[in-house]
């Protein structure tokens, strides 16, 4: 299949180099692909991990095993197959992972537990025993790679190769962040449908790591959705190696600690972005902003709800401010709303207002803004004080056409 | 804008006409559409009503009113507005409603609350009052027209008129059922997203009519969906002429019950698949049957979670046999699945059982299977005895085509 690169996507970013972390590609021929498909990333002795894994029901192997590995919380090295997401594959799916983990663990004289694998692709092929083992070989006798190698080589629909980076000081000490992420199609909250990676130098414990990884996820990755649809294989894993020399950070309170969960934030953010940026077919970045609702967590629900609809995604394809489809997402949101009381606005300017169409309502500033590649929707209940901000991309032609014909 | 014909579209049925209800048709223009777009049914005195509406939490002025007006039981006339929605208008929405009751009412010698308004089209413009108070003028004066008539003339963006009919034999005599439909996009269960008028010269209490058409619709406008999209004007009304002469059905019990409420949700099977048959862009018509939920309530919503999955959707359009998107989608519906007992099909043949691809998966029979027009996915979750079966459409590039510039 011959993608395109997204209208949306931003170069690569200059990402700083973080110790105690190496990069490696090799190609284990796992698709008919002419391009790497396996990386591997050597963590440094003591590097800890966090992580937040998908809620689907029927998730991959990867994400059983990952769940568990982490709250072990220290994390040696993490493999990622391409072009396979080895989900659905029962007994022979789950041998092919702990046959990667022993691999490498025995090359690093680790523990099984302290090796991360993650698989994306097509779901209900087991993965190839026999081509993960010589794959692993390879990676192991390669010489490093960047970070864009990296994030091209976990990529699988994607049209752009996405990576983030932030640093914060820490009680006198600069800690990095850089951080890669995979994710185009099926992506929906709960957490986020796609894969990344966060490496950072910095010292810090696995409890305190794990507990801003849930917050910021709950700000970025679980407010972006493309097509509604939830992968079996969702993953972000953050990893600390602590060669930054900062003391490490245990809780709140410590020095440095907001800083740091801060950056962690902004690339949550960048990263959760990047997804929609280069969603199936997407022309258009949409921010749609809730105020006004019952509470934030209604809020969240009816951005999801407006972000979900296909009426609505399929207006700003067409630069159509049809705000009425708007209502209509408010309306099926299952949340409290009184539609006397709803106003709807496109890039700062009300379309309608406690109900109503405005008298005065100036369609040219929104027919200009809706020909523009970011869309801002906003949405006041008029109910109370919660708010929410979500993330989509509109729907196009494009998305028909990668998905209509993605597995042959 | 130039629809072409669905290619799932069924012929128009040869319905009987039912005593005491007569169709006429005229031009309000609402709309600059070069066809009738107000349709005027009249019912004799003694007629009872019964309805169900959307759980839109922002419905449209004619929902709230209808909804109150089914109440007392009663209805003499029905007038359906087609080219505005009058949705989300406030109080001017209002006005041209009761201006509409007032003038029928005062034709007919009855009270307005037996005047029933519907109108369905773009969202956000009041319906103007000086074009509805010519057009039902106008429609008093006109000739009596077919139900395919006012099928065409209730319809907006569909592709075909609807209709369906049954009869059944109440203690000795024969009653008849016609109704027509209107729907194509902004589909999705809670109740359907259309509307619906169905009528019967049977005689039947109006609360006994109340809970034969909630029932039926549970299992048939409720199990439908196009888009996941839920419109803030679904109306389905089914109105009882009593001219048949048999003696009035009151419940269950009595005799020929049974056989009315079995014609009455197969009609209402017929008018919810045609607006399946009619999704916009649809190419394809596809049940959904799952078996082995916890719950029936639990099957209906991973049926509805497989039938909105714009990534089965696509497949299907792509006649591609990817069942782990059907994975996916029991895996993010929320509801109790085991992946290892999950098992899942096509038209007849097993593809994965417990959880696996069968190792003697062939799958010639699912693709020729998939290049036909009606798509069965049989989906058996293995953990109880809850069953449910859901419709729906694929998702082509005919939906961008026609929602990415309707309003225009």
């Amino acid at each position: 299949m011959d993608l395109t690169r997204s209208p949306l996507a931003l170069p690569f970013p200059d990402m700083p180099a973080i110790g105690g972390v190496t990069l490696r590609i090799a190609r284990a021929h796992y698709k008919n692909w002419d391009r790497a498909d396996l990386t591997y990333i050597e963590l440094a002795p003591g590097t800890c991990v966090a992580g937040v894994f998908t809620r689907s029901a029927c998730p991959s192997t990867e994400v059983e095993m990952g769940r568990e590995q982490v709250k072990a919380g220290r994390a040696r090295a993490l493999v990622v197959n391409a072009g396979n997401a080895n989900a659905f594959t029962g007994y022979r799916g789950r041998e092919a992972v702990e046959q990667i983990m022993a691999q490498v663990a025995d090359h690093l004289g680790c523990n099984a537990q302290e090796v991360f694998v993650s698989s994306t692709g097509v779901i209900g092929v087991p993965l190839p025993k026999d081509k993960a083992k010589a794959g692993i070989t390879a990676v192991l006798d390669c010489a490093p790679c960047s970070w864009e190698d990296a994030a091209t080589t976990i990529a699988t629909t994607d049209t752009f190769a996405k990576g983030a980076t932030a640093s914060a000081v820490v009680g006198g000490k600069r800690v990095e962040i850089s951080a890669i992420v995979k994710g185009s199609g099926m992506i929906a909250p709960d957490m986020a449908t796609m894969l990344g990676y966060i490496f950072t130098d910095a010292a810090i414990t696995p409890e305190f790591l794990q507990s801003l990884l849930a917050a910021s996820n709950a700000q970025t990755f679980s407010c972006i959705t493309v097509d509604s649809d939830t992968s079996t294989s969702d993953t972000v894993l953050a990893f600390a190696t602590g060669t930054a020399g900062n003391a490490p950070l245990a809780n709140v309170d410590d020095p440095g600690a907001d800083a740091f969960a801060a950056a962690l934030h902004d690339v949550c953010r960048q990263l959760a972005h990047l997804v929609v940026r280069d969603g199936e077919g997407a022309q258009k970045f949409i921010e749609i902003r809730v105020t006004g609702a019952s509470s934030d967590e209604s809020a969240h629900r009816i951005g999801l709800s407006i972000a979900n609809s296909p009426l609505v995604k399929t207006a700003v394809a067409g630069e159509d401010a049809n705000w009425g489809r708007v209502v209509m997402a408010v309306g099926k949101a299952g949340e409290p709303a009184d539609r006397d009381r709803l106003s709807i606005g496109f890039g700062g300017t009300w379309a309608a207002r406690d109900g109503q169409p405005l008298a005065d309502y100036d369609e040219a500033p929104v027919a200009a803004h809706l020909k523009g590649q970011e869309i801002t929707i906003e949405v006041d209940i008029g109910l109370g004080q919660g708010r929410a901000t979500v993330w989509t991309c509109d729907l196009t032609h494009g998305y028909i056409d990668i998905n209509a014909d993605y597995r042959s």
